[in-house]
């Protein structure tokens, strides 16, 4: 039995990480991101033979953890990147921006299910205004590099809002969550969770990114000049055993907060980014998100249900996201950076067109969640492969669009490589 | 639901990290190996209130799992840091020494348990026959790189018996696995599965360690002298996820065929010690065995169900099992190292006495696998808490006979650090 049980997980593992290699060899060919690869994987094998013979239908507890492990990690890793100074340094424009864009998308997104469901469908629109919001701060700094423009204003603007973008999502994606916890669109509701949210978000910060490393200096400080024995400080917890603790310890309190888990792994990583000196933990999280990130995005393919595309309803949802999620945002993010002139604006607003892995986090809590009233899942399927198809082709589109507008502004040839998450 | 269960693994993942670290923390303040530490972790949560309050009653086949790709990670990493050359390298001694340390210990075993409990348990007695068998080529490498004391003589056998030792210990668990899968001690089942054990081990040390070295290095060859373009041939696949492909597949073979999966994982980590230079994945590696490996003790130890010893019997076995592994192994492996001399044959001897993992891995795999006859757990709970317990004394008191021994050869003081199997 025990044997048994674990011989199958193993030959799934294998078949789906020989899988996704082959998918990023050929994305990498075709110059696309390798997540988009990762995606349509599951999507392959869901919607073919492979589904039933590796077994997919029994044990999927298994692999909602090795999703979730990999969602919790990458969160993780993103927060790492995006150290609270790196905030503060850029300005009022990257305010603006990430503002605008979250605003928009939001509204227009609600708005436009509402118009769609009608008004009786709150949760299912909160959810999808909520996808609709952050940016892919992973795709699009991976974006950036790979076109080797890191130093242009605009790309400091597009990653500085990008940061402050994927807090804010992080904040809506908690209301939301809270909201459809409770089950229903109470105003005082709305208020204690987003209080809740903020207020934890807000602390962790504060903890984290400002008391701890003035606390920790001025101890390391009085260490020094006590008897200038540095090298003999004991060595204490390795960086790798302190991010696990830390990271598993906020995405533990965040959700029994009743927020979504990523939040805190986020915050962890935001926390410890201004650690890296005293304990880097990167090299040795990478590896870890590498083997397991693959995983939410092939089980965020899994559940796309490619026969729903044959109903118009559904390709009509999937087209009309898209394009309004694709306008809104280069509207809003574009409105924010006006400041900048027409064309700088445009290249911020074309950079903060993709979701990726954030829109389909909230699109797959959404699924996961069941509406306390009908009993259902709050994103049925059908606006869950919506939600995934907006978040490919926004993936998708971003890269072509970057290296146009930033042609027509430096009016030179830059090539941009494929991005890619990992 | 989904939320919810998820809530709880990872609040169960914090705390056994915690518990862990602290626990690596104490050992390593009392000069222990770290990996007693994460065994005591599983037996104190198993025997407190502690089981009850992180909710281990359910969803463990999360932790099945977990528990199984921390092993064959392990076993990958310490295949890594074998490669067939040195085994080559190492001569007719470390080969002595090896064989009589499989051979006495295994014979005694088996013949310990079958006066202990009669000739009907066959299989009870070659699984504790087994468990006696194989040297902790981690626990005994740590230890003497910790001592600085590689470049003796005695070092380098007792890690190329170590070594060879492992194999052995391999094919043997391979073909008691075998027979239990089986159900009955049929010579020609017996011997099929030493073929197929063999074969499969020899299949993959010469496809992996001979035959695939050569050919890729006279294709690289071939290239350079064609068009000198050695930087211009493409990337290809990088060493990480060829490393768990690699693993997973010989994992899941291994496992088809009746063998244990962690043969599969050792050989494949063996194969890759040939490939170094072209796909160094050790230290993309380590990271994932150290988050993961963890588990595999902590669970090893939460089968340890502490009132068993309250038994009289079970003490008795377990002392009884303890002291013969410790005899068997020392007289074994100082017999077919006698040609270097008493002091440092007793070296050799003292050197290959700790069991750790792979003792446990055969104990837990016994357990797990059931009588075909009885239907109860080939080796029944008492007995199991028996060779763990083997399994921590030989690995504690490997350190200071080796400090001991090597102090009254060499005739200074050396002082030994704990080893960690991490």
């Amino acid at each position: 039995m025990g044997e048994d049980f674990i011989q199958t997980v193993l030959f799934q593992l294998f078949v789906i990480i020989v899988l996704v290699e082959v998918a990023r060899m050929l994305c990498n060919k075709v110059k696309v991101p390798t997540v988009i690869g990762e995606i349509l994987v599951g999507v392959l094998i869901a919607n073919t033979f492979l589904y039933d013979f590796i077994n997919l239908g029994s044990d999927r507890e298994v692999f909602e953890v090795l999703k979730e492990l990999g969602v919790i990690f990458l969160l993780f890793s993103v927060g790492l990147e995006t150290p609270f100074s790196a905030i503060r340094k850029v300005g009022k424009t990257a305010m603006f921006v990430a503002v605008f864009g979250v605003i928009l998308p939001f509204i227009v997104g609600y708005l436009l299910m509402i118009g769609a469901l009608g008004p009786e469908k709150q949760l299912e629109a909160l959810f999808v205004g909520a996808s609709m919001v952050a940016t892919s701060v992973g795709i699009t700094a991976r974006v950036i590099r790979d076109m080797n423009l890191m130093h242009t204003v605009e790309s400091r603007v597009i990653i500085g809002a990008a940061v402050i973008d994927d807090i804010l999502g992080m904040i809506v994606l908690a209301i939301v969550v809270g909201i459809a916890g409770g089950g229903s669109l109470d105003i005082f509701q709305v208020a204690v969770v987003a209080i809740e949210a903020v207020l934890f978000v807000l602390a962790i910060i504060f903890i984290g990114s400002l008391v701890l490393p003035k606390v920790l200096k001025k101890r390391d400080d009085r260490k020094v000049t006590q008897v200038c024995t540095a090298e003999r400080r004991p060595k204490g917890i390795s960086p790798l055993p302190l991010a696990l603790i830390v990271c598993f310890a906020l995405s533990s309190i965040s959700s029994f907060l009743g927020l979504a888990a990523i939040i805190g792994a986020f915050l962890a990583g935001m926390a410890f980014a201004e650690f890296k000196d005293r304990w880097p933990c990167e090299e040795k999280m990478e590896p870890i998100v590498e083997f397991l990130t693959p995983f939410f995005f092939v089980f965020v393919g899994i559940a796309v249900d490619l026969e729903a595309f044959g109903e118009l309803g559904v390709l009509m949802m999937a087209a009309t996201i898209t394009v309004f999620a694709i306008i809104t945002k280069f509207i809003g993010c574009g409105l924010g950076a006006r400041s900048l002139g027409g064309k700088s604006a445009a290249i911020v607003g074309v950079g903060m067109v993709p979701r990726g892995e954030v829109g389909l986090i909230v699109a797959s809590i959404g699924l996961g969640m069941l509406d306390p009233e009908t009993g259902l899942s709050i994103i049925e399927p059908g606006l869950y492969n919506a939600i995934v198809f907006m978040s490919l082709v926004t993936t998708l589109v971003a890269p072509p669009l970057l290296t146009y507008t930033f042609q027509r502004k430096l009016g030179k040839k830059c090539e941009v490589l494929p991005p890619d998450v990992n």
